[in-house]
């Protein structure tokens, strides 16, 4: 294992996360907050420490797919933890274990909170909350390879390592580009739903604070009903932008290059508005009864279900008062996720997509038993290795998530709490059913729990491996 | 599609059928009860259709996985009807679904009644929904295959259809020999759990039907609060014999034929019985607090564990009052299931084992990159083609699961309740949790949800692809 190397790298996120704090620092200058004071102080830490570990540089730069998890998986504990000093510093967040949840379901933009009154907070505070999810939406490490030059070849394994969805693509052939032309896509649509929510009247910092949690699909919000109160324009605009945001960003180069064509021709994305489609309909149909008339059904029902496919995890209604049918299809939406190289989380359609041609397949070999193809994705086979990952991938996630609802079980809650809670966690969603619903929050799990849910959102946001693989000692053996 | 050997077949089930309703007959005529007519009339029901369907031998015995699969499949439904006819003709239950469910549920071992009151039945219809777990448990084909001369070579395909497993062996190189032995082990137990309920005093017909629903992991009992009211001793019997018939009928082979080292080599084994011993351990300490002192609380404990682990479903008390982390523990059993050919049901234990190897080969794979080897299971190397079925049935598993939970959603019931009700059918375990429980029935459902449920422990019993593939164009085509 390339010890120097990670740790360089680890130097260079540290280093990167003191830039961002200046964001919630100037915040705290405009509102003449002094929790400000608690930014500056991690930052110099986190420029201190950086500075430390990048003094000097590797020679060494070899580095292989375990170093890539291996990276990536301490990167994202460490960032988390010095993300977390300043709510503690600040002391508007008391516990340490409390602080950690809060930022980690940040950084994986869960969303998932253990605060009950938001709007007690100061300014800095929750702007430096929702800002950690659009650092974590599309990736620190992502942004540390657009920003700074590598070199080596090697960088790819981290790409892959952070980017959700079972094959990553590199748009061009450096990654570094690469990178640059997903943060670039990612700041302009960022920009657009800033300006469409101001267009409707809606504060700047609320529109700024709304923009990150939308875009980095968390869900954080900085009111307690979160988009309850707002106009039905904004949540229009917020349901448009969601489903914007869980959408495959190489849909977005592809038009960006003019290559239409095979920007529709993208069988995910089909498939990703097919559910959408399906899905409030019939929660639109389902929860009619409840609301005066289906004009405020059909908005609630959208925006509903494109929260939690994205697994951003906004609500304008208490959903968890929604008949058995919504709650069942929303549960299960939270599973299926959004599309993979978007900043969604979830199992992402894509692998949905080749789950279910596997099983087609399976009936074909069964009926025919000869003259059997590969499985086909936007028209050209999918490899072996994919479908191996992706079935990989459904397993881990099966063993996570069961052991994960034992252990949180200690706690005593109820069956449908323990579930949701996991599925909202480990899915990077937010909210729940029952104990923790929309109206509810994740204040009252033991330490124990919280711990189990901070593993859960952080394996989740990294799709499994590279948390999984910290536990194995043959890790840290050397080669 | 063969169908002329097809409806051959089905023609030899139907007169098995009526020579196993000799047995009802019989105990009608014992106890003077006049329900016993309606097993006259669909016996000789039975005979004349298998009779007409028998008439001619078809000339053309050619028959593919694919004839396999929907022989096993029709056979199951055309079984589950005609079984269900007498319940309907005594009147003993009222409607046609509630007839059926409890039929399917009695030939596939689930053992969920829509019955709130047992004791109330006559004897013949207690004795025959008992009788229809030991024939599920084993199954009827097999017994078909076992008694009647096919010729051909094709009958593994059906012998692979019915059998539950990734992987169906054959211990002899004749299919017919190899059923036989099954069958032989089978009744061998049998007779002598009956004996050791006799010697506890439990009254003829009580043990009777009692060992038919551990022989089957079925779970119908004969009492209204299942096995709450037998002593100890009798509870400790079920349990050890619970456990008996959830092992791999494999292992009972090798022993017969003095292949200790083999027998004692099955890794499924160590792994059912170190899951069995885990939990009954954490349940113990779990609810000791329920119970006056530790053996109750480790006798209800083990009764419970193998209970739901074999997917027998009897229960000593009412589980669902159980601490939480007791309850999820049961509810993460229902999945698991029994051993690979055993009559027991659920994702069994050894699809598990191979799942859990392939988990951790991918993370050694992630950490070496190189020098993979192939999984291996008692000492040999799993075929890739098994590997590749196991990971299809989890991914149809999960996919039947989480669409019949969406279906049953429309009677407004809780999602555990829901949730429970499919692991409890799809596994055919029998109780669940909340509507439920093991104090419950299934009663309350509509008609619509006990038809989902029905399918799902149809689709349970028979590993999903006998059923799924009835519902694929492609298998009616001509080739």
């Amino acid at each position: 294992m390339n010890y120097k190397m990670i740790s360089y790298i680890l130097g260079m996120v540290l280093k990167i996360e003191a830039v961002f704090m200046t964001l919630p620092c100037l915040v705290a200058v405009i509102y003449r907050e002094k929790s400000g004071y608690a930014f500056l102080v991690v930052m110099l830490l986190c420029l201190l420490l950086g500075q430390i570990m990048t003094a000097k540089k590797p020679s060494n730069k070899i580095f292989y797919t375990r170093e890539g998890f291996v990276t990536v998986a301490l990167c994202w504990i460490m960032m988390s933890i010095l993300g977390a000093l300043p709510f503690l510093i600040s002391g508007e967040i008391k516990g340490v274990i409390d602080a950690l949840f809060e930022t980690v379901s940040g950084f994986t933009t869960t969303g998932a909170s253990i605060l009950s009154d938001v709007e007690s907070m100061s300014r800095c505070i929750l702007f430096w909350r929702s800002f950690t999810h659009w650092i974590g939406g599309m990736g620190v490490l992502v942004f540390v390879l657009a920003v700074l030059p590598f070199g080596g070849g090697n960088d790819i394994h981290l790409m892959r390592a952070e980017s959700p969805g079972p094959s990553v693509g590199k748009f061009v052939p450096k990654v570094r580009s690469t990178a640059m032309i997903l943060y670039g896509i990612y700041i302009v649509i960022t920009i657009v739903e800033v300006l469409f929510l101001l267009a409707g009247k809606m504060p700047l910092f609320e529109a700024l604070c709304s923009t990150f949690g939308t875009a980095g699909t968390g869900g954080f919000g900085v009111k307690n009903d979160s988009f309850s109160s707002y106009s039905p324009y904004l949540q229009y605009v917020v349901t448009v932008f969601m489903i914007l945001f869980g959408i495959n960003f190489n849909v977005y180069f592809l038009l960006l290059i003019r290559k239409f064509a095979q920007a529709f021709k993208f069988e995910e994305i089909k498939y990703y508005l097919g559910i959408i489609l399906v899905a409030v309909l019939i929660v639109t149909l389902d929860i009619h009864k409840l609301f005066p008339d289906w004009e405020s059904s059909f908005r609630h029902a959208s925006f509903q279900v494109a929260s939690i496919i994205t697994t951003t995890g906004f609500s304008t209604v208490d959903f968890d008062l929604w008949p058995q049918m919504s709650k069942t299809i929303l549960v299960m939406l939270m599973f299926v996720g959004a599309c993979a190289g978007s900043t969604g989380g979830g199992i992402k359609v894509s692998r949905f997509v080749i789950l279910l041609k596997t099983v087609k397949k399976e009936l074909n070999t069964l009926i025919h038993s000869r003259n059997i193809k590969k499985i086909q994705i936007n028209g050209r086979s999918v490899e072996h290795e994919v479908v191996r990952s992706v079935n990989v991938f459904l397993i881990a996630y099966v063993m996570v998530f069961s052991f994960s609802v034992l252990l949180i079980s200690v706690d005593e809650f109820n069956l449908t709490s323990n579930f949701t809670a996991v599925a909202a966690t480990l899915n990077n969603i937010g909210p729940g059913l029952e104990m923790v619903g929309p109206s509810q929050n994740f204040g009252m799990f033991s330490g124990f729990s919280k711990l189990v849910l901070i593993f859960d959102m952080l394996a989740g946001r990294l799709e499994l491996f590279p948390l999984l693989i910290l536990f194995k000692p043959a890790t840290w053996r050397k080669n």
